[in-house]
């Protein structure tokens, strides 16, 4: 499992989210064809990224949901709970707080962050926001796995490098900014500044 | 203009973003080293991104902030604004709707729709949330160019094609769904579940 494409996994994770669809819909088989129509893919690249992993399935009988579902989530590493801490109190930082698809998926918010002596001590459901400065004191209590950063922009960089220095293996970035970290640190980026120009881009050059 | 990489639109997307922290700094010019920096890259790499879209910069004197902000600011179709429509009034619509990104980049949010009566009519700032079943009949007046499409997984694909048959000709996708439109529509994916499992199958792999 040493390299793996990004695009395999972002296909992995859709084929999961159709399993889970598919399983609530009470079917208990699926075959590669129904699985690429769900994950906008042909039922060749289902079977390609299938095997990268092992072999599933039988040949005309198609994939059993539950043992697909099951491979799929040990592969992707969704077998355990993760520790999540967000770094930023603002409102991207409590909207993320409030999103359902975290705990539904196995991340715990464990803390949350900021250096604004007005955020520091809010009461955030069941968690607290905490000063920034206790980060790295914080570290061996909370374990935390993931950082999302949701700070300025400015204090991005800065940030990150507390996080890694506290543990943390992989950052949820926020921030419209390119971080850099070492190479054994995990970063994805969800940047509504480059989806929106990317679809502006489009707009203006397709006419 | 015919093909430029989604990573090269990515990159002069960062740049931007960059430039207008350097021209809050008070600064008139910037190297390429600065802005290969700050946009997560190598100064070469800004020469050959921005080479692609005619000549920016003197030699040895930098580019001028003005100069290059307005020029990327043409390139990336943010010198006029957008109208855009949120399909789907619920948690991750609302969150959205309230997102200073949106008009502070050029993107006016001009409608709501939801296809739930208990939503329908409801009061969201100066907008009021509105019965999907007038997507078409509104599609004239309100002339949206693109879609926020925040809908169940379900429903995603119909209300894209929907979408697309009222006018609009790009989508901005939360929905954990290939959504599958006609080519000359864009849509980009903002999707939080491939995003965590990219994170959880880095550190399971990783150690």
């Amino acid at each position: 499992l040493k390299r793996v494409a990004e695009s395999t996994i972002r296909r992995l994770s859709l084929y999961l989210t159709a399993l889970e669809e598919i399983d609530a819909r009470g079917a208990r088989t699926v075959s590669s064809e129904e699985l690429a129509q769900l994950g906008g893919t042909t039922s060749a690249q289902v079977r390609k990224d299938l095997s990268v992993f092992g072999s599933f399935g039988k040949r005309g009988l198609g994939y059993s949901v539950s043992e697909l579902t099951a491979r799929l989530r040990t592969i992707l590493g969704l077998g355990r709970r993760w520790r999540v801490c967000i770094i930023g109190a603002g409102k991207v930082g409590a909207a993320l707080a409030q999103y359902p698809g975290f705990p539904e998926r196995g991340f715990d918010i464990v803390a949350v962050y900021d250096t604004d002596p007005a955020r520091i001590g809010e009461r955030w459901g069941e968690l607290k926001v905490r000063d920034a400065a206790s980060l790295e004191t914080d570290a061996k209590r909370l374990a935390c796995d993931i950082a999302v950063l949701a700070v300025p922009a400015a204090a991005a960089q800065k940030m990150a490098e507390r996080a890694v220095a506290a543990g943390v293996r992989a950052i949820l970035n926020f921030v419209p900014v390119q971080l850099s970290v070492p190479r054994n640190v995990a970063v994805r980026n969800v940047n509504m500044a480059v989806e929106l120009e990317a679809l502006s881009f489009a707009l203006t050059n397709r006419g």
